[in-house]
């Protein structure tokens, strides 16, 4: 599943620069060779961010989207919008196993108080004001502080009261920065989302494979106040009207033009071959070794009930994911020998500076100090890690954001740290709030103790003092010891007293007698330390990147796209067969047929009305309007060569036209190290054709009011 | 792997009937559908079973090989050859992962004693000496013993000293017996016999899948008097020199013409619904849980020590080969409902009798008691399954073979039953020697223990009372003081002792102290009422399967093939490609650079030479004179809609001028049931190409003297 990573709560996606170029680079996120695809398409449907079609596409949270009527209907991954079903969830109902369908608007439910969307507005280049003020002569730490707080004043004037969100995003690694601003509809309602064993058919079985037979969409809709303007969940609050919407077009077949567009998270193409060597050989092993361990764990203490699994279902499927994916990553960087063409590059690039005199002066000392400052964070990249996990705890992450929320009310709201300013006061409350839904005591307990204890294994130079004076020693006693203080009976287990505690200042909040808060009080002096030494790099890496960047843009000159940064992207290609294996051939298309013939145990529980109903197509040949013309039956999904990543689920395919065909949802196996390098050769997206969709909301849901909204 | 299942020691591989059809139907293992690839063969090239290039097909102890020169040089598959190699196996070498060479001919070393070929000469029917005597009054077991006296009188008067051996199979379910007779060479040497991880390449893990890039052929040689007599080992002997050897042809490419010839074991296609039914929802799950059993049980025994894994070894690939194979035709049974289309077939086959008075007044009665006699033999199914497996015990079926030799001997000759006269004295002293090889006293322990348990918890009327007599109990402490006697020094454990038992007399034997010997003597009661009531069942299927095959055969005109039965059988096809399923493609040939692509970890340790020359190859792009013109590198194995069974392993394929061209080795996932319905949409062939052989011998193993013997 392509969801973005979502670290600290907040998912990060900033905007970009255009320059009026059509389509501007920036747009695309096409390898280089790809680009020669653009040969003869209408450039002019593809020309404009804001309007048709691209303007429908919008952000969820971690996920694209698009709205598919002038009501407001959108679309988007049924693994996008699962979550939702937990919020709107009724007593006695499983609507995860059974989906969920609104026959009138008035049955729309709420997707919950946290559930967004994004609707881009504009996009201006600020990066003149963003580097406003640094000079040659301004320390790193400086730096940082100066393109912070100017990021703070922009987004502070940008902003406005009742849903109008700002961010500033670095593109070119800090060559350009851009002013992005959105609209968030805050009233998210749920339309239409199939059974798990439609839209999560295959599950972890077939996730990052293909053939796939998944019907991976949902539809939900955004409301807004009479006026158009976005505003919380009420019973007032009408269908939002959007500027933009798409239309449906037909399916994609063999040798048409098929585009996708939407908002990727993150990609690192550009990074150093040392960052990669650091990914492939120290943080994804050992991130997958801690996931594997909390995934082990959550199944013991799962077997207690079903209400523990239930709470740390979607935490299980997150990290299920993950796992998988970094298992793919880990086994693409092997076969792929990335780590050693990467060094190849950049040994031919220093040979490159190296022969020229003025590229000498320009390029080698800051590509030498980048690469010195990027081996230095490994010294305590032990400590880093491990503390990053130990404060993924529900209770200790409650505890630290309120005492540093307290901490920052006592400066002026510019000078708060980005995350805790008056703007983040509603997310961070709803953050608190939804702990209820996923805190299991024995988890929680669980995972404290075990990243303690890595934590106090750590070698001198790379423990915490702080933590230890805190917990009194680094042996099994005194960390069981501290465990007992912290769950005896912690007042941010229940949620008022999380919530009033928010409120408190941190004087009190120190003081206290609740074990989280005190721990978090007592690790503030590390969390400062650690704010420091991120600042002094972060001034380093902004002051240097943009040289590499520059480096290897003069070196490379095909290498014209940047890396994803969570902002509208459009990759275009074809649907593509694949020959992964000697004598193994994979088609570009699966049908119904073959959701027929996985059927059977989970996670191949396909519901009985979609069996039936295959079967009678099978048995009349008749498959309705929704047919292949080529396949006679009823496509489900595709493989193509588009360039995607995390983030870009749910994100439309368009046909040549800019109408709607399908969504992609998934890369396949070969493709899971897109993030660092992409195969043309072997790299596939998976999409899910809308033709599945609508024949199996017509022939199987019977949702004939979606249908009718979608013009059907 | 297509071994053929050897049950009780000896391979049961009965001739067949020749009628002067070119070619014979009988010969043919055809399915209805694929004899229509038969138009246009030019029929005279397998018109002469005995001639060439049928001629040159031989038997191995449950395979097939071709002769491939004037010399004796045979070929087959490597995993026929590989027990071999545990004969020849000097101290320090390890044959099994190195391979073997014999660089000249004084260097070709011994398979050991007990290693045959059989070299077919004559093929006779003699249906009406078989059944001479058996008149309508004729009682079922008289009717049995009738059969069996005939049959050993032509035997007897077949067979001459020196090598020459008959057998009496029958065909067509028993309307027609033939009396075939073979040349039995009893001195195989090795050759060339490649590393496991080229002949074995992927094991269990690619065992009975496609796509495969297993090198699973061997070389060994024929060696006989100078006179040309079959002889044991002797320094004295020379080459063989066989009157019919394969020639190298083209390996096969798409449209052409191929077929495999070999000598089958056995298949079921003309058994009743009810006894498919049995064999898939008893006998093969069942089978499955023991073998898994057995494999767990012999895991943990091996971790004792390299000397019990050793000997464990041959018996651990067998089972886990049998295992895999059982859950593909229990999945295989399950997905294609063999059980529903037999049950359907046969309602179809009575009204089709019930039609017709004639055919009613003949088939009615016969096939209803056919049906009730099957049914009979599942009521002491539990007893009979289990004690099967209880004397597979190396030491208890040795002092049973001993006790019943020994019985045997008060009879004359041609009254010993089956598989006891004069004739079986030497392969029965050779499977006696041959214990020392895997007899592992803790494995043997627990098996006794397993299955003296089972069979104890058996209910009334399954259970054997002479064997609770013996043991003293049914509980466990009577079973474990049981296997402490049997364990008390057992006399069989010592080869010498063995032997020398072999010649002792049966009261001697049965007041022997020693455990294993006096229980086979406790059991010889029950095994004489087995006996009986095997003689009456047999008798009655003698009686009444000739009749139902009569009746299919009307009613089912196309049906003109018989069972396999270990006669030599005729299969044609082509190279076939595969769509297993939705969106899957496989090709039907793969290559040496698919041998690279799997390289790795076990079991695909590819060794370093032939990775050296595949790289050299994929540099240079010149592969030699066995390139494939298509392909532009060295096809290693192929898929082919030959129907081929079990005991098929090693058989050649040959083109359409009768040149070998290549070897099967193995089926695909779906053709695992092909023993009792063959799925010509889904049910593959796979085989070793004859290029990737001859490259190999070539370019990797330098075995220079073998292609030149080859014509190379």
């Amino acid at each position: 599943m392509l969801l973005a990573v979502i670290l600290g709560g907040a998912w990060v996606a900033p905007a970009h620069a255009f320059e009026g170029m059509y389509p501007p680079a920036e747009l695309l996120s096409l390898p280089p060779a790809g680009a020669q695809k653009l040969v003869g398409i209408d450039l002019h449907v593809w020309s404009d961010p804001l309007g048709d079609p691209l303007g429908a596409i919008v952000q969820l949270q971690g996920c694209s989207a698009s709205f598919v009527s002038a009501d407001g209907l959108i679309v988007t991954n049924h693994h996008c919008a699962v979550g939702y079903l937990t919020e709107a969830r009724r007593d006695g109902e499983n609507l995860v196993g059974d989906g969920f369908y609104a026959p009138t608007l008035a049955d729309e439910r709420s997707a919950g108080p946290s559930a967004r969307v994004w609707v881009t507005r504009s996009l201006v280049d600020v990066t003149a004001q963003v580097v406003a003020g640094v000079t040659a002569t301004t320390t790193d730490t400086d730096r940082a502080l100066k393109v912070e707080a100017n990021q703070k004043k922009l987004i502070a004037a940008c902003e406005k009261p009742g849903g109008v969100r700002c961010r500033v995003v670095s593109t070119y690694e800090g060559r350009v920065y851009t002013l992005i601003t959105q609209d968030e509809l805050r009233d998210l309602r749920l339309v239409y989302v199939p059974p798990d064993a439609v839209g999560n058919y295959g599950d972890e079985v077939d996730n990052w494979h293909w053939p796939r037979h998944t019907g991976d969409f949902a539809f939900l809709r955004a409301y807004a106040t009479p006026e158009g303007k976005p505003a919380d969940y009420s019973d007032k609050n009408v269908p939002f009207h959007p500027a933009h919407h798409l239309v449906v077009g037909v399916g994609p077949a063999a040798g048409d033009l098929i585009a996708v567009a939407g908002y990727p998270g993150t990609t690192g193409r550009w990074r150093t071959a040392g960052e990669v060597a650091e990914e492939a050989g120290y943080t994804l092993p050992l991130a997958k070794q801690e996931m594997d361990w909390a995934l082990d764990m959550w199944a013991t203490v799962g077997r207690s009930g079903a209400d523990a699994r239930a709470r740390l279902a979607v935490s299980v499927t997150g990290y299920g994911n993950y796992s998988t994916k970094y298992a793919g990553m880990l086994e693409g960087y092997e076969r792929s020998h990335v780590v050693d063409a990467l060094r190849e590059r950049e040994a031919a690039l220093d040979a490159w500076i190296a022969a020229d005199p003025a590229r000498t002066a320009r390029y080698t000392q800051p590509i030498a100090e980048l690469r010195r400052k990027i081996a230095d964070k490994t010294t305590t990249r032990d400590r880093d890690r491990t503390y990053t996990y130990l404060v993924r705890s529900d209770l200790l992450g409650a505890a630290r954001t309120i005492y540093k929320w307290s901490r920052m009310q006592a400066l002026p709201d510019e000078k708060r740290e980005p995350g805790f300013q008056a703007r983040d006061r509603a997310p961070l409350l709803a953050k608190l709030s939804e702990i209820d839904q996923h805190y299991v005591p024995a988890a929680e307990e669980r995972w404290l103790k075990h990243f303690l204890t890595e934590l106090s294994a750590l070698p001198d130079g790379q423990r915490i003092p702080e933590l230890e004076t805190w917990i009194g020693g680094r042996d099994e006693a005194a960390i069981d010891k501290a465990i007992n203080r912290l769950f005896d009976g912690p007042l941010l287990a229940n949620k008022d007293q999380r919530l009033a505690a928010f409120s408190q200042p941190s004087t009190t909040l120190a003081a206290s007698t609740d074990g989280f808060l005190s721990l978090a009080a007592a690790l503030a002096p590390f969390d400062e330390r650690q704010r420091r030494d991120d600042l002094a790099r972060t001034g380093a890496f902004e002051r240097l990147r943009p040289i590499y960047a520059e480096a290897l843009a003069a070196f490379e000159p095909e290498r014209t796209y940047p890396d994803a940064n969570g902002t509208l992207r459009l990759s275009f290609g074809h649907l593509t067969t694949q020959d992964p294996r000697d004598a193994v051939h994979y088609g570009d298309q699966t049908t119904v047929v073959g959701v027929a013939q996985k059927a059977g145990a989970w996670p191949y529980n396909a519901p009985q009305p979609l069996l039936d109903a295959i079967a009678a197509g099978e048995k009349s040949g008749d498959w309705g309007k929704y047919a292949d013309p080529v396949l006679k039956t009823v496509p489900v999904n595709f493989l193509a060569d588009l360039d995607i990543t995390g983030g870009n689920s749910g994100s439309p395919t368009l046909n040549a036209k800019g109408e709607w065909t399908g969504m992609v949802f998934d890369s396949n196996w070969e493709g899971v190290i897109s993030g660092t390098v992409y195969d043309p050769v072997q790299a596939r997206s998976i999409g899910v054709d809308v033709r599945y969709i609508l024949w199996y909301l017509g022939a199987v849901a019977h949702a004939d009011r979606v249908m009718k909204e979608l013009g059907q």
